[in-house]
């Protein structure tokens, strides 16, 4: 499990701004690790409100089912957020949900909260049964070490395979009063869009309904969580979950610079787990443009993204553009190969069907080694645009992968 | 390009009868590769036959879009198939519409055909401009060498990342008269469904009109060549010609056993492209019963043969059966958790929705050393069926794929 930190990852941990109404605890629980610490807790105040994007999978880990049951209810009393690595719970039978109900309801007792407002998640191999009691066990050393600068500890008891633990914050103000929204998430393998990609937590103090906040958070999760892709498999345990807890007393729920400093936020985050993609070298923004609809857009992005050989070529730095060619053909989106142009940053190397004629393969070669890449397609067709993000495929990930379970 | 023969491949190339009618012949044209053949040249007795099956691709080779345009022609007149490996022609605007000009025309002349009935393929790097003048400058060479014989220096003249050639035949009694089929086919990455997948030529001295030998063509593709994936990659070029030369003068119209005999051939075909995936060493065969339909079965089946974390797993030889649910779960079609089973060749593995009381860790990582292996899935749902054949991901598929070009 021990794999070198990825060469896209930030600096360092950024420092995140406390959120007035959010302590946090970690522990080391055993779950499957030893000698790290693998349980999160966090404790959300009175009034908390709770909104959250899940996995469309149809074998989705009972976590996952547990929280979607309880997302719609009432924000009156306090909550919880409880998180464990090493194992999924996922495709755990009744034993899953049992566990899921032992862990709200132990939440639950030492908290004294209400169990229909602790929200869990579990991540790691799936298919074996959680032991759920190592975690009950570490309840009351937890609720007893709550902490408003617990979030970094929170970040890294969360991960799994990552290389390094993942936050973003930011900071607006609304009507003279500074609103703080910290998030952070964690995500590596399995990754895949069309559901709040891997395990997301965001915190703010910000004043805001349920259903509002809700609305707001899938809209955003459809142009960052959901727009990133590492290999194409989507998780039985994706959770994003975004926690307001209103105690800054400032009313964001007209605030076009909420919306926008949430999106910055969860933006940062998704790129962050692109930048930690397992065995990631580069990183990767697909945009294409000139679609016939924003549908065939995605498809076309995504074809790219997800493309095997499409990612070897980028790994070995070399400007294959035919293997674009090669995706955009299979995406299924409408394409005229005599309309079609394809630039690797700046620098055109295909259109009108073929090869440009101002092609350099040096100069693109050179453009290759960079550890940032665009890929720019545009389809001549419409006005259909989307943007995702990827990285590359490597032996990294099949050292990573070929042996995750032992 | 030189890359160890795959552990998977046959013993040796198999012994294939001549077929009357056909005649081969094959040339070093230099087109891309030093030290080897890269052209083959077939010479198609009057009256044969052809159908076709091509890649659905969007931006499809300008020589497929010719073959299309000639595939529903009348069958008078001799006919022939020009194959060349090292550049694909595809993506290459109107240079590449000149090329398979150039080409048809310069075996029309070198053989006295119509150029309507020569057929012509082109296998490697996309988007490269054809030099189709060294191939044509080798048409007198190949015309004079034509040899029944050469049907094994055809398979291996067409080769690209392949580290085998890949031959199977059959032959049938009808009424007495002998009638055989004799397959090549070329194939290794860029290998995914829903197209005659890669270069895969036919032949068969059995009487039969174009009409039922397209519909029977089609229709066997479908269980054959559109039913294996190596990597989810859609070739631009994917071929599939069935010549008929009505030698043997026996008519198979009617005939299950020639039915059965293509079938058996393509299917052995098909088998061994997976063989020959890039990188691969484990032959992977995904049975998938009891789905709402036969569609879903087939979604299913594929998202479980072209997941990277279920192939990596495989090169691990890790029963990792957490990965096939999450597969399931992410291929869109109808599931129920609760009423999925899985097993790894006999041993059940996961039922019920969680682990299978029987399982034993032990018995199946000894099967997963196995070269040849069978993930069974059974939704539980209704009578939908589908069987997909893939090979595993590993570090020779990097290897590989990270410096094609170079």
């Amino acid at each position: 499990m021990a794999h070198k930190v990825s060469p896209l990852a930030p600096a360092s941990f950024p420092a995140l701004p406390e959120i007035p109404g959010v302590r946090f605890a970690t522990a080391q629980a055993g779950v499957k690790y030893q000698g790290r610490t693998d349980v999160m807790l966090a404790e959300l105040a009175e009034g908390t409100a709770v909104a959250g994007v899940f996995t469309r999978s149809a074998t989705r880990s009972a976590n996952v089912l547990d929280c979607q049951d309880k997302i719609g209810g009432p924000s009156e009393g306090r909550a919880a957020i409880l998180v464990n690595s090493g194992n999924s719970n996922a495709f755990t039978g009744r034993n899953g949900t049992e566990a899921v109900a032992a862990l709200s309801d132990g939440v639950a007792q030492a908290l004294g909260v209400e169990a229909s407002r602790v929200f869990t998640s579990s991540t790691g191999v799936i298919g074996e049964p959680l032991p759920h009691a190592r975690i009950t066990a570490k309840l009351a050393e937890l609720s007893g070490a709550l902490d408003p600068a617990g979030i970094e500890a929170a970040a890294k008891a969360i991960m799994t395979t990552d290389t390094f633990p993942k936050g973003a914050s930011a900071e607006i103000d609304v009507g003279g009063t500074p609103v703080r929204i910290a998030g952070i998430a964690k995500g590596s393998g399995m990754i895949a869009p069309d559901m709040g990609t891997m395990l997301v937590y965001i915190f703010t103090d910000a004043q805001i309904a349920r259903g509002p906040l809700q609305a707001l958070v899938g809209e955003i999760a459809d142009r960052t969580f959901n727009c990133i892709t590492v290999d194409s498999d989507t998780s039985t345990s994706d959770t994003l979950l975004c926690a307001a807890t209103g105690a800054s007393g400032a009313d964001v729920s007209e605030e076009a610079a909420f919306a926008e400093a949430l999106e910055a936020v969860m933006l940062d985050l998704a790129h962050q787990v692109v930048r930690d993609g397992e065995g990631a070298t580069k990183f990767v923004t697909v945009e294409v443009a000139g679609a016939a609809s924003h549908a065939d857009a995605r498809k076309v992005a995504m074809a790219i993204a997800n493309s095997p050989l499409v990612k070897t070529a980028i790994a070995g730095e070399d400007a294959n553009w035919g293997r674009v060619v090669m995706a955009v053909g299979k995406s299924g989106a409408t394409a005229d190969r005599d309309r079609l142009s394809i630039r690797f940053g700046d620098i055109v190397v295909a259109e009108n069907g073929w090869r440009a004629p101002s092609y350099s393969e040096e100069e693109t070669s050179a453009y290759m080694k960079r550890p940032e890449l665009t890929i720019g397609v545009d389809l001549g067709l419409g006005e259909g645009r989307a943007t995702v993000w990827t990285c590359d495929l490597t032996h990294g990930y099949i050292d990573i992968n070929a042996d995750y379970r032992s």
